[in-house]
């Protein structure tokens, strides 16, 4: 099958050709380190985070580099709130951006979203930033004015073909400053002097100063990826002006093309006080991080919820779509646990084999789904269907045989697990989340059998000692369900 | 109590005097990010982590910096393997340092140690060391000689003040190649010419190249704590050349001093086939790895066993070693459970007060520990004594009052929890490995509960399902306890 994308530079659906057979080298603009990441944030790597896995399962050899912003635009846009918690020079923006990484980390391990290859930080890339700059000097494409250096945007013909602005229609960018010593309004900081209060500073050859934003995502992933590479990702909020300056710096220091395919994200919206659907902002009070997200839903419903529409849309985020996605994920979670039960003392042999038909139907589905510029919601759905079926046989009381039903356990893991992770790859072995799964069944289980046999008081104390550990259960009339807070 | 430290600069016992009042200044070697870390690395960290948990407990405000080498002396000593693993150009050794450098913090993070304020990296820190290197080269104190830089240990007369070697008794350093065009074999590298093979690269004013090794660790700790600063810590392995070179190079360049007091911590060995204690080494195969160790003991019994010597002192690890420290970590938590449990329960009042004289002792002596030289093994001592007394009260009979159980259980919580990383602060709130201790005794409690009720069949259930969840329980005389695999 081919592997067809979504670009939005020329706005086609496109083959995807990689520059080296097998192999897909992706860049994705990381988090700006200076606050907890957003759920709006956790729906773009989310959403990134299944097209790797995607890419993997399907057989490419994916070198995935994600940056983190730890200068440069977090000295645009935040440096007032570290001046007033920094400490001594240096160490005190240090220890904030340090903090803010860790949480940003440890925040996307929460929600599953496998770790990038490689998380370069803008601080820890002055001397490749410099050079790129000094290669843009030596070539005409930017100036120097007062230990600031500018890229003429007049100067690259192209600029603008990612985002399909003119040039005679832009407004100044509103993250740039507009001053008289630009030659075009439009023109945008590669290197910028330091003022006396700004703590992060190096030596260049223009004098004392620091990057600007765009230019680290251009020098990190030419260092690590090349000066042309497969996919860009990020959000489409970004488009303008950070992802066309980074083309334009990368294409005219190196005269090649830069990234081939660019695959943006939607937005996540939240319904502001009159339920119409706005960008999340500190000022409106509608601000959620993902943290606080986690601690009301599990990771795999926010997932659910993420991946209900297609990565390139946006969504509106309200509680009752976060419930109904946990409902969702609970059935789908159900049957898989399902099938492993059964599976634990099913009879050798292929009774029940008609059901292959619905893992070869799943399979090829999903893989179309994904391979039509990652569909996740059509995958998803194709998962759901299958589940009513497996739903269906499993109720029938008809014999399923181990070899089947190892097939079926086989998509759960594959299609659900690795590619989707929404379902754990094993509860008896492994990690203490799993084993904190197996747990909680094991009480819910004997609180099963304590009200079957009537003994109320340790049916009472299982629920009351697990309520106390934050495991909440609901009896339902398909059977208990259980939330960890 | 005046805080007094064993300084290896001077080799005495000093009062602790501080650059700034009530800061506490600090900088530790940290791993070289090119394998898994092993458990002579866990026992240096584990020092430290309790060394900067006593200050911060006892009022000092601590900023605590370690580094991670991914350059340099990386460069030195790992690249074959880092070549061979190679992709391309630059990726190919990121990919590998971002790969352990995440392990050493999973790891430690698995073993209780706090993470550092800021982990700065040798590679994210180039323009920093050019800088360094560019002053010791206008002051005299380095050459270069065809796109090297070496540091002239003849131009810094207290080279060999922390080591205690005479510049005419030295070896040349191992790490250092014995070339024609030093000066004297003792000249250490500063900057080193890249070889075509290098992949790791930076323009110099000396041409393309590499930091050496020890360049980072003054750069860095100068720029995150100044150039005098209070505490520098290590293994006690790194005294020469790597410590005594930051010295020449930090004090050289600022004309300061620069480190006010050295920690260094002793070696873990292990026995050779004959018994003897030697360090690890992968052709002797004798290596374990932090990783692999937690896998047979938990987090705590292994810090138990790095407590049971003073810090500087070797220790030499073997199995039956960390089984004892497993036991004695078991009374010592066994006991700390024992009282929360009791306050549950208890009435109020301060029946029993006469403990309070042994809570207020355990404080005083642990203290007294601590702040002589971080003796832990005194201070764990203290806190084993005051549980030996905890277990007579309460296995008295005698009514204990809840306020005085609050001030028991707040010794626990303090020294045993917040300092020495032992006892978890809260069974029943927070994290996931609280809640499996919860789960875990919740079923146990069932257990027993069935046991008594002659109900052999929930009994055998609960321990074979246990089992493989990968709880093992062993019923002993005084009650059941558990291990998880």
């Amino acid at each position: 099958m081919t592997l067809r994308v979504f670009n939005v530079l020329g706005r086609e659906k496109q083959d995807f050709i990689p520059v080296e057979p097998g192999r897909v080298n992706m860049y994705v603009c990381g988090p700006t380190v200076q606050d907890y990441a957003h759920i709006g944030h956790a729906k773009t790597y989310a959403n990134f985070d299944i097209i790797v896995r995607w890419l993997r399962y399907s057989g490419w050899d994916v070198l995935y580099v994600q940056n983190i912003t730890d200068v440069g635009h977090l000295l645009d846009s935040g440096e007032d709130r570290i001046l007033k918690k920094a400490r001594q020079l240096a160490a005190g923006p240090m220890q904030i951006v340090e903090q803010y990484t860790r949480a940003y980390f440890e925040d996307m391990d929460a929600l599953g979203v496998e770790r990038p290859d490689i998380s370069p930080r803008a601080s820890g890339h002055i001397p490749e930033q410099i050079a790129m700059i000094e290669s843009l000097l030596e070539k005409g494409y930017a100036y120097v004015v007062d230990g600031n250096v500018y890229f003429d945007v007049r100067s690259y013909a192209e600029y603008g073909k990612l985002s399909n602005r003119r040039l005679d229609e832009q407004e100044a960018g509103r993250r740039e400053d507009i001053r008289e010593e630009k030659r075009n309004p439009e023109d945008f900081a590669l290197w910028k002097k330091a003022e006396p209060e700004h703590i992060l500073r190096w030596n260049s050859p223009w004098g004392v100063g620091f990057p600007g934003w765009h230019i680290e995502c251009s020098a990190m992933s030419g260092k690590y990826l090349g000066q042309t590479f497969d996919i860009h990702g990020g959000g489409i909020d970004n488009i303008f002006p950070h992802n066309e300056c980074e083309i334009a710096q990368s294409e005219a220091a190196h005269g090649a093309p830069f990234a081939n395919y660019w695959l943006l994200t939607g937005t996540l919206l939240v319904p502001d006080a009159d339920g119409i659907p706005v960008k999340m902002s500190k000022s409106l009070g509608n601000f959620l991080t993902l943290r606080d997200a986690l601690k009301r839903w599990r990771a795999e419903a926010i997932r659910m919820f993420m991946f209900s529409a297609h990565y390139s849309n946006p969504v509106v985020f309200h509680e009752e779509a976060l419930d109904s996605a946990l409902r969702g994920w609970e059935r789908l979670y159900g049957a898989a646990r399902l099938v492993r039960t059964v599976l634990r003392g099913a009879p050798e042999g292929d009774a029940g084999n008609a059901v292959l038909a619905e893992v070869e139907k799943v399979r090829a589905d999903f893989a179309a789904a994904m391979d039509d510029d990652f569909n996740a919601p059509i995958a998803l759905s194709a998962l759901q269907t299958f589940t009513r079926e497996v739903n269906t046989l499993l109720n029938s009381g008809a014999e399923v045989g181990r070899a089947v039903l190892e097939q079926v356990d086989a998509v759960y893991r594959d299609l659900g697990g690795r590619v989707l992770g929404l379902i754990p790859e094993d509860e008896a072995a492994g990690g203490s989340a799993v084993r904190e799964e197996g747990l909680i069944r094991l009480l819910v289980d004997l609180r099963q059998t304590a009200r079957a046999n009537r003994d109320w008081a340790t049916s009472d104390r299982i629920r009351d000692d697990l309520a106390a550990l934050g495991v909440v259960l609901e009896d339902r009339s398909d059977g208990t369900v259980w939330k960890v807070n």
